[in-house]
């Protein structure tokens, strides 16, 4: 994940979008085919001294700047006139963005994958402990019995959920950013949506019915699912380890070798798969709210809030991934006691009866196969 | 917007819920005809002193123990077997979550007619201004020509993505809630998941797989739906408020008596309608927030997260709502100084040329139809 | 504390503002003493229409134009000449932000009585209990005996840093508003600063350097110390509720008649002080950051950001006071089973000395009072 | 600012904690004098290998136990007995927080002084154009005239209250952790307290009145600081901004080689010093409510909020500093065109009185020295 959103990935990016618009724009007869060739060839040959670039891309305020400058130098070497070409009828804004919606398909995939089998441990989790029974518990109060399955099928459900408005929120927002200057697709002798057109479909992006440069409805919709993904993950781990405080005991995280000890105590085994994951459901509300907050941008780019949001949003899926990664092996080998479980409801006094908890687990899981 | 959420419709709604409860009780045998028919009867008649009943709630920490208390009398006045069949099976969160379904049902509906209202009128903007000149601005400076209806299509295609993802999300939230006391629908003689479809039918719900006590993204899919609704409004009203500062003078709200003065210079003319909606759009991510990060709820029902959703989720509502009754006569009505726009952009000295603006936006709101 | 924020208070704080600006100015002689005497004495006999000015204000978008033309109305019936003395020289914002802080003054005057209280009660908590075993736990996970008294020591600490913010930035925030139009305190013949002196000592406020319009540190101040406030009790009421979990049942709220129980239920005892603190705490985050959002305002006064202000600061008011007094009945009368807590001591098998905690205790309480 | 918080200064500082332990406990008795020698030498000079430590500690989810084993490894070398003095009576999070405080005393002196040098800046221009005209605006309208020195007084006064906050919970929060594994200082002897004083002393920070292991206020107070310094600066980020408008066009960012240039547009002069702090406006206040909602922290060691609090104070302390960096050469090189203001407040057909704004300029500036 820190790989995708790390410095060579993101000029890598910023590459793709610089050939495909070349090529693109070669089909419609803007750029001639060989100096297209030379573009997209360059765009994977230049060499980049990240550390320089990221310093020039730092104080100019924007990477496309100097990557333009850089690639102009690289092309112009083998022929003059295709330099001309490069970034041609593009923006900075451009770049960013459409580099920026690469960059998130790759790491929604990753975090989709996990929480697909995420959701198979789950319901492998509801099943198997549809019938265990297990005191259920309201207000951090003993209330009535319920069965372990049913509060997993509650996790489960709020995963296939969050997942699926993830997925959702992914379809609407990766799209290619092109709209030059101020949006208009000034300069390209009336081909300009054709391009965008070729651009989306060469890059594996949405084509927008027009350039969204302070249309950031997209970002938000994506930041508000990550943090739901967090939060959905919080619950698991919040209901985990209060389960496995000692004076309850009935379920808990696996062991893991040199994870969970403590400096001063030996005997202690953290729940640190929910640390991860309580600690990413804290911060993700506050990020998606910058993201929010920064949508009443300015005009044809925003002052401040556009800058805000690219990342914040690479901080959401980071945190939001590594919070599946955290869960995964919580949920997958998560070691349950139900003799213990069964001991803490006699103790509590309030009978055995889970209703239908049993029932609902399974219609639940069926319902869930037939969609 | 405020009656949908105040006192009198929440004991309204909390009502429709025993009622239905008690006549699906009936159907699927839990409950004599007669019986149903008493309490229902008295949930439409039961007479409640709203401050005395308020007070009661705030002391019990629910609203549902009062409530069920003062039913369960009247009705037993008539019957006293019937008081005992009311509430059967349901605990005060159902009640509680329910009510504020059915009262988001009634606001999204005001709200999605209302964004539809505003929609037709960006869209109409936009038609009548794509080929009207204006000055692009990028992070506050003149860049390069546009046309107005270019600025108009944006905002349009914002506000029709918003209202999309808000119509989504309440197809996902707006679902009944019956769980009973930990959500295993106990103690109703496995009638309980008939009961609850029949309960979803009458009050006009989804039925959701299962009860969702602590599962609560469907909440927070809504607040962040509401967030982005207020900053696709909130970008409006930055964009009309720029254009309306005396140097710029290009486009400002319609004049409404006695509105927007001042108290102490006459002459001036604030963006009223703007401002309302800017307000909305800083104060709605902080709102949002607060129910994403109240996801982790703890075991069958949270401790104080599920408690703060309530009046967050209301405020939502209401300020989203304010945003749009803000805004809509400030676009329906909205005043262009296409001379001023002109000769702003000749004085900014770049040309006129505003590439491919109109067909974008012939092309945006033609495919806008086309779906 | 709804009555200090009430619609009454609000517009009785608007007319004092008037008064002792009538007042001020005439004894800078800017305004004959028989015009002031009648302006402050209409100030305290004018009937106002509470509903009838609610709707103007909301329409106009402010409460001062409707309540200074009232104002004017009554004034000028007596003595023509005087009405034209009302609200000299003052704007709109000067009336809102002197009466929001003098609504403040009151608040914040009942939050700190009642954290005085709750100090006082912690203060006993943790002497009476320096030597009391309990089982220290991290990460929820039992680490080492600690003692009770050095857990309450800890809450009464939090409490103590956190009224003493409070408090310092009260003192900070409550200023006099007085700047005229654009802050500049125009229309006063050269005695404005000395008008700004004599008000704020008739009010009760400080006296700024300057306007502060757009200078809202101040507030922004006030809003992180009440989140801070309301942190604090969220942290005492997380270990309470976690202490009165039925397999823990080391301490427990104590029982209040009517409060805490289910309406399905009937042998819960739930921890609703406790909830009401958690609550607030969840909710006063967002809150903060949305006054903290709104701090770059737009030059001489805000559009939207200024406007937002108002009913957040007014929420956190009402919240952070909320939790303080649901956790005073729940300090000071907190059931403690001391037995308990050293037979989960003993079973947690990590021995019994706790160390220096109660040397840390005595020497913590003890600095306290030398302070 | 990003050196001080990297890897190597993270561990220096861990390191330094353990520096100073080792010699405070061998003052007070508890280890001996060679062996603390030995362990401090070895502090100084045990190679560290980051790429591999730091993958340890994310594994073992702290740093301190991954380092300690290192150091106890080479001290051991030299001295077997000594190795297990190392870290004695401390626990992980003594080591992190200490390390953090000590990191965050580095950052806040580089804060504060660009800071004082800002108001430096500000000062000078509001005493320069004390009475130079301008027009005052507000509600984003022309309102009334001003003068621009009163405006840099506001921009002035601001930041010397956020400076001052800041100070204060500098004060507050740069303290010494030391309470070993469950905020007890078990295992010391009773020579705890003294051993914690010396330690204090020998780091620079202060020492508690007890240990803060889940008393997190300091931390809070300290991030609403870092936000408010954020806000200060965004609003005069927010009105240069807005001046430099080319319809406006009353100042100007000094333009800065190959910065604010655009890709697209060679004419543009982009304010880039006010966007990185506007930007850095939107994101501290969701940081902020980030750290405020981690307060509730679950008995002596939170499951999630403390590990929240961390990273998140470090990108606060990075964005506040940012802000600084950025609006210091736009304050110190404003450009400023006076007769520009002057013909627009003609324009605006206002007047040119600006009322008694030199006069309150004069006097906020010889109050500050005053003080």
């Amino acid at each position: 994940m820190l790989d995708i959103f790390g410095d060579v990935s993101l000029i890598r990016a910023a590459l793709d979008f610089e050939a495909a618009l070349a090529r693109a724009q070669a089909v419609e007869g803007l750029v001639a085919a060989d100096e297209a060739a030379l573009i997209a060839e360059t765009c994977s040959s230049v060499p980049i001294d990240l550390a320089v670039l990221a310093e020039e891309a730092a104080h100019a305020g924007t990477l496309a700047i100097p990557l333009v400058r850089r690639l102009r130098a690289a092309v112009g070497a083998g022929n003059e006139a295709a330099a001309g070409k490069v970034h041609l009828g593009a923006t900075s804004q451009d770049v960013a963005d459409t580099a920026l919606m690469l960059q998130a398909k790759l790491a929604g995939g990753l975090i989709v994958n996990d929480l697909v089998r995420l959701t198979t441990a789950l319901a492998a989790l509801a099943e198997a402990h549809a019938e265990t029974p297990i005191t259920g518990r309201t207000l951090l109060q003993d209330a009535m019995p319920i069965s372990f399955g049913l509060k997993a099928a509650g996790w489960l459900l709020a995963v296939d959920s969050a997942l699926a408005r993830f997925e959702r929120e992914q379809e609407s927002a990766l799209m290619l950013q092109l709209g030059g200057a101020a949006g208009t697709l000034a300069g390209m002798g009336g081909r300009a949506i054709a391009v965008a057109e070729r651009m989306a479909a060469a890059l594996g992006l949405g084509c927008p019915l027009m350039p969204w440069h302070t249309r950031r409805d997209g970002i938000a919709g994506l930041a508000g699912a990550l943090a739901i993904v967090a939060g959905a993950l919080g619950k698991i781990a919040r209901d985990v380890s209060l389960l496995a405080q000692n004076a309850v005991a009935e379920a808990f995280e696996p062991r893991v070798a040199d994870r969970g000890g403590s400096s001063a105590m030996t005997h202690k085994r953290n729940p640190t798969g929910c640390q991860i994951a309580l600690s990413a459901a804290i911060r993700a509300p506050g990020l998606a709210a910058t993201i929010l907050a920064a949508l009443p941008q300015e005009h044809e780019r925003g002052l401040g809030g556009w800058q805000a949001e690219g990342p914040v949003l690479v901080e959401l899926f980071v945190l939001a991934h590594g919070a599946v990664r955290a869960m995964l092996p919580v949920v997958e080998n998560l070691e349950i006691d139900a003799a213990r479980m069964r001991a803490n409801l006699e103790q509590a006094g309030i009978g055995t009866d889970f209703g239908e908890a049993a029932a609902l687990v399974r219609s639940a899981l069926a319902q869930r196969h037939g969609e």
